[in-house]
């Protein structure tokens, strides 16, 4: 593992119990009271994705956590910034997906002129889990005809499996 | 008005009756599909904090649209960021404050160990309307012992009046 990459995973605090008994919550805030260790994350983040991407037109960043890296990675790439939202907060037209939690169902949004017809689309969130959320945003991408060319997170925890659900190129700087 | 900011105020979209009728919505959204606008936003920010704040140590987004801004505006000053959010979402110890929307209540939370006691933090949202959500964080930020040197927004609808109900420096980078 290279020093950048352990200075941040140093950084990321464990929380035994939250947000309910038996899990281990990984919190990234840390990463970001520390400016050079932050950068540091986008300047992996931007790496991979040169090294990988032959090329993107677009990064979309999942509410809210992936708010806090998206238009940093988007900005430093020269690409735009388009967010996927829990439904009702984005106005004009727009579409959603359906999606399936432990218990119920939520709905992910985009609005319908942020991403065009054929549009290459990298995916970023800080964590990948069971996969549920990353999965519903790759839908909602390809039902506004964008192209994922890449599902990228901070964090995975591997043992949940998430990537198998998601049968897109997808990469994770950090495994748990 | 500079070019930057005509620049920045030109993307900025209009939805007349979001989220119900009589509002007119201001989306700060488009900006961000701009790479060139949104880094001339964040330098107009950073610009704004040089020229106005001796010195900080912290600059606290607001759930979620600060942090479209906040991490990026950190970065660039070398100083940390530190979220606030809803209720039950932070791990580890947290303090709290309850907010009156206008139905009903709701609650920010900040980690106790984000910001220690005399520290300086500027308060970055996306838009002020009523002032309700940024004078319940500056409260937060106040019970953690933090000094608030500057509430700072990209948008203000300087009709709701809302920077009256702050007492803290205050600037906004758009009007309408």
């Amino acid at each position: 593992m290279s020093d950048r990459l352990e200075t941040v995973k140093s950084l990321i605090a464990a929380h035994p119990d939250f947000p309910k008994p038996g899990i281990l919550f990984r919190d990234v805030f840390p990463v970001l009271r520390n400016a050079k260790a932050l950068r540091m994350l986008i300047d992996l983040l931007c790496e991979h994705i040169k090294s990988t991407v032959a090329s993107a037109d677009i990064i979309v960043g999942l509410e809210s956590r992936g708010f806090l890296f998206g238009p940093m990675v988007a900005e430093q790439l020269g690409i735009a910034f388009v967010p996927v939202r829990k439904a009702g907060k984005l106005p004009g037209k727009t579409v959603s997906v359906s999606y399936t939690l432990e218990y119920g169902t939520d709905k992910f949004e985009a609005q319908e002129d942020s991403v065009k017809k054929g549009q290459k689309v990298i995916i970023l969130d800080d964590l990948l889990a069971t996969g549920g959320t990353m999965k519903a945003a790759i839908e909602l991408m390809e039902k506004l005809g964008a192209v994922v060319e890449l599902c990228l997170v901070v964090i995975e925890l591997d043992d949940l499996k998430g990537r198998n659900k998601l049968n897109r190129p997808f990469y994770s700087l950090i495994h748990y």
